[in-house]
């Protein structure tokens, strides 16, 4: 539906006189409104209002080109038109069975006053709960084939307010968050994970809180052939300017496009309650629509695995000790076993039968190909083949047992940043895993991008993990990658990319320091924005695990290990920890047993990033409800209503809590289980330790 | 066997006092000899002499690593072994039946006086006509990974030699060749194929010739996981000091590698005669034997092909004229067809008959899949994918159709110099060429390479070539690569990668000016001491030919073409030039049907670089003989004594030489055919014309 009164007014004012227009573009959605204006010096300019509350005062919009005629100064209004879109849709998993896509939709058209006569479109959808915008490049003779040098997108915020932000390396998100005043971000203190970002670059998605109560949430959506955008942050003026990731020249090159073309939208949610952030569905909106066909063989999972013994030091990823290994020529029958592979047969057959027993249904094995003796660190291509397993760990005998149990195992890939070496030999790859049963692999880019000078987070990296999505997809497999470009909500388009890693994950308690406790109460706010995380929750044995570190133990109780089930979602969970470990706790292990990765419905009960954290979730189709309370360092008594519940309806609740004296620090293992029956009309009130949590599981009662 | 004597001498008075040895280290055989020794500031030199007349005077050796504690300082002396090499080995297919490899190995073996103490070893072979050394790196503790910054490798000329060269561009060797002496090279007034050369920097095969009548080669074998080197050249002193190319992040990095590794081969061909440069096995004796175990199917051939219309102009690769394709999302059968897409069935269908006809088993087609509209200088990355055919190109038919008449289309994977885009899909590109009888590949990279940054010469696609060479072989295909790095020998080692282009080839004489006359008369002493080059050879229709351009025409007699057939060696020649223009004169066309493409034997009989060139080849596995020879721009009557031919047996001799009053530039078409029986006792007088030449057949009588 074109809005007539606005074409009416460009056709008296605008397009007639050819000059710049005296009035701004306005669209608006319920209590969301957007302006677009040129400004005195001719540059398009943007601005975001909530209920009248300035979100973004006006900012300039811009792109800049190698050629030195790019989009950076004044531009012609040629037009622009309105529609308005409501539609819903149905992922094919997700938190919600059904999602409403409603927004105004603004197009402007822009073209450079003097040759080479350029043209620019830039499109804001405006939703109940946010703007997404993005620069378009329509097809036009006098601009086919051209590379971007910088974005001069900026978010110019009304006052100093608190963010919660990592680092803007391009090669690493896997940081913990630092939660400060605008005017304080300094990246100077943070070590560095790969690379050093400037002082005051940070990454997206970032979660900005105003002092009088509003909730901004900017980061991107649908992040295809073009780098990631990073954010400088003028500590004076409170202005985020976009900072694009380079590419491996070393020119300054951004990104190389060939129009028709767009950049990926850029992201602004805003409410005035932190809940409603959690709730946005802006993102998703802004995918595309499934590439897949036929999805039926795609399956939300959870999955135990070897690998949280060799991230706590107890196993070894490689089979031997030797370093100085080269992929091609070694006969590694020949080399002296270390003892201590992880990834052996019979050590597999453990998982796969504690998987069986607990109805898990995938086991990850990580270390079953060769290749680990050297392998991180090195800049070195051929570092991995991904068909040949190790000695000592037989592929088609656990094949067999695994299927005979009903279980099945979950391929890796690391590819220790050698992207190259792993784009050659994906065909082979993804065969060998087709030959032996496997349906799900986990990809990894630990170290260093070859091409070498490539980032993590550059146009060339993006567009490799986007064609591993539709590759894994074309071979019907399913996908997890690890130490990717943060996700912008590209599950929506490739449903078989469950789930990412791209923040800083449990493992971070195994070969580190680990996190604050508040660090899972912003995840949600920051990195799970642009879709789920391989957080691999779900850890008991809390202190005393990591070999060599017998001080090191996780910022959180058992009890908020199984809440994290529900607060961070995912449709793939690990079950983190050992099977030994959740043997010395099979009551507590129920939870996880029982709790869904696919959800029909889910309520944000209470949030506030940094703080805590409580989620509803109704599982797939079904009647049974699942709930997470967490906390920060501080203890809270969470009380929550159970009005979510149909009414009139007996559940019983089985709360998995904090025991009394329980806390992260000094008694984290301490957890009570109790059962209650409860209907809609019902109240739990949940005490949670300080780091700890509550999970409850809530199945209807026969009628 | 080792020389006890020199690790006498070595313990005696170089080990024991760890200091530096006062006598130089001596390789030699026949009248070549090689001296290692310390210099004076302890770094490592060698000097070559042939028969007492110094051919490298005392010249610096060294590698610079990234970090800084590389091998270009003092070196300590370790010890030295020899050891003696005498054998004969059989190419799959090549210019003689059997290759004798007899050499003396000087192996030097050094050491970082200081902490860290790293090690290297330089290896000498000293062969009857020449020097080969590399550098080697043994597995070492203090030494792993590493990156080479420079290699100070020297050439220390003696004089002011005469030098045949091209400039040092990292991505192209299409020039021609300049011939000056070394005090007067400047590459500034040559304008650039892809990127300017520093004013003194030349690529290699560099040929040198002394006033005195010394011929020296320089150039390098066995090309892997290294960039190729060049040369930058002191116009003062006559030092040649090596250049390697650099890779793609801009920070002067030249190769990635691994302990234990090694540089390839440095060469130095040297002979007081120019023929016997030509007859040198050195490059090929310093390559590793085949790593392909059934080389059965590996069939050197001559092909015709849809190209050399494309080249003139007179038709078009792509299908479509519309620019600004992308690859994804097109919809191919609704471009509108330009009319003059080559590579159309009934097209291709007229090579395939005339193929036929004339015993040619292959025909190569480009232009056969999509995506050419808008191909090259856009540095696109998915620019081809190699499986999918224009709307008016039918595989299948086609397929039939040339299997019925006993020919083979050769495919075409151009890149564009995406390798990247190339890798991924290779797999794929293979199985479709096995799916669809294609028994051969011909690959090009033109234009800026993906990886972004890198160069055609750089390590990085120094591997992809060599990967390249390794895939189609296990795919049972053979290769030619066009726009690759120039040959070091390899093709001993992977006999199915019959040719590369890397250098200025037949096809300069249709979209440009051309190369002079002379250009083929240095060939062999350049570019071919690597390995055959397929410089598509055969154009009847000299002049008159290139659309768009009336005056334009071939710098060569026709008589001169059909002698390419046998100066030019390769195991892949196309007949170039159209259908219809070899039917104008299939009397002369006789000599290429007949020709053949593997031979048993070789005589360098005349040879003078830039000047003149016969050569005669005996057919493998016949008792025929073919003799070719050009000149210059100089017309000149050639005396050829036929002693090579056996003893007492009559020939009959069918002689293609320029007619009376021919010439490249006034009257090339005129040739004249003319037979007479011959002995090994007979002499040929060969006329050849400006830019002219003669080609002989020479097939036994019934005795």
């Amino acid at each position: 539906m074109k809005h007539a009164f606005l074409l009416a007014w460009l056709l008296t004012f605008g397009l007639r006189a050819a000059a710049q227009p005296a009035t701004a573009l306005t669209a608006r959605l319920d209590q969301v409104s957007l302006t677009f204006a040129l400004n005195a010096a001719g540059q398009p300019t943007y601005a975001v209002q909530l209920g009248g509350r300035p979100v973004v005062l006006p900012s300039r919009l811009g792109v800049a080109l190698a050629d030195g005629r790019g989009f950076e100064g004044a531009l012609t209004l040629l037009g622009a038109e309105t529609k308005d879109v409501d539609e819903t849709w149905q992922p094919v998993w997700g938190e919600v069975r059904s999602i409403r896509n409603r927004y105004q939709q603004l197009t402007v058209h822009l073209q450079q006053p003097a040759a080479p006569g350029r043209r620019l479109d830039v499109v804001f959808r405006v939703f109940a709960d946010g703007v997404g915008f993005r620069y378009e490049w329509p097809r036009q003779p006098q601009l086919q084939y051209f590379t971007v040098t910088d974005e001069h997108t900026e978010f110019n915020l009304p006052a100093d307010h608190k963010a919660f932000w990592i680092p803007g390396d391009y090669d690493s998100n896997e940081y913990a968050y630092t939660s400060s005043r605008l005017s304080e971000v300094d990246t100077t203190p943070i070590k560095a994970i790969e690379k050093k970002a400037a002082p005051q670059r940070v990454q997206t998605p970032l979660m900005l809180k105003s002092a009088d109560g509003l909730y901004v949430n900017i980061h991107e959506a649908a992040l295809v052939n073009y780098p990631a955008m990073m954010l400088n942050v003028d500590r004076q003026t409170f202005r985020l300017s976009s900072q694009l990731v380079p590419d491996g020249t070393g020119t300054g090159a951004k990104a190389y496009l060939q129009a028709p073309e767009h950049t990926p939208w850029r992201t602004i949610v805003v409410a005035d309650n932190a809940p409603a952030i959690l709730a946005s569905k802006l993102i998703l909106n802004l995918n595309e629509p499934s590439k897949l066909q036929d999805t039926g063989w795609i399956r939300p999972q959870k999955y135990v695995g070897v690998w949280w013994e060799m991230q706590v030091g107890r196993a070894s990823w490689s089979y031997a000790d030797s370093s100085n290994i080269k992929l091609a020529g070694t006969d590694w029958t020949k080399l002296k076993p270390n003892g201590r592979h992880g990834a052996n047969t019979q050590n597999v057959k453990r998982y796969i039968d504690f998987a069986a027993q607990h109805r898990i249904p995938g086991v990850l094995v990580e270390g079953w190909n060769v290749g680990w003796e050297d392998w991180v660190g090195n800049w070195k291509e051929d570092v991995f083949d991904f068909v040949t397993p190790y000695p000592d760990f037989n592929v088609a005998e656990l094949q067999q047992y695994a299927a005979a149990k009903g279980v099945q195992l979950i391929m890796h890939h690391e590819t220790a940043g050698s992207a190259t070496n792993y784009e050659r030999r994906q065909d082979a790859a993804y065969r060998f895993m087709q030959q032996h049963g496997y349906a799900a692999v986990k990809t990894g880019y630990v170290g260093r991008i070859i091409p070498r000078g490539e980032h993590h987070d550059g146009q060339w990296m993006v567009n490799h993990y986007v064609r591993t999505a539709q590759k894994t997809a074309d071979s019907r497999l399913m996908v997890n990658m690890h130490e990717a470009v943060r996700p912008t909500g590209l599950h929506r388009t490739y449903p078989n990319w469950l789930a990412n890693e791209a923040a800083r994950g449990n493992e971070f308690n195994a070969f580190a320091e680990g996190s604050p406790p508040e660090h899972e109460t912003i995840l949600p706010f920051t990195r799970l924005m642009g879709g789920p995380m391989d957080y691999t929750p779900g850890i008991f044995k809390l202190q005393g695990y990591a070999a060599g570190a017998p001080q090191r133990q996780l910022h959180s109780t058992l009890a908020k290990q199984l809440a994290l089930y529900v607060t961070l979602y995912s449709p793939l969970q690990m079950a983190a920890d050992l099977p030994e470990n959740y043997n010395e706790h099979l009551d507590a292990f129920q939870f996880i047993e029982d709790v869904p990765v696919d959800w029909d419905d889910t309520r944000i009960l209470q949030a506030e990033p940094g703080d805590y954290l409580t989620i509803a979730r109704q599982g797939k189709g079904t009647q049974e409800w699942y709930l997470g309370a967490i906390t920060d360092e501080n203890a809270r008594q969470q009380t929550v209503k159970l009005d979510f519940l149909p009414a009139g309806r007996k559940y019983q609740a089985v709360i998995y809590a904090d025991a009394p004296g329980a806390s992260w620090d000094k008694n984290p293992a301490a957890y009570r289980i109790s059962r209650q029956t409860v209907t809609s009309r019902s109240t739990l009130k949940l005490p949670l330790a300080p780091g700890g949590g509550a999970a409850v599981s809530l199945k209807p009662l026969a009628q």
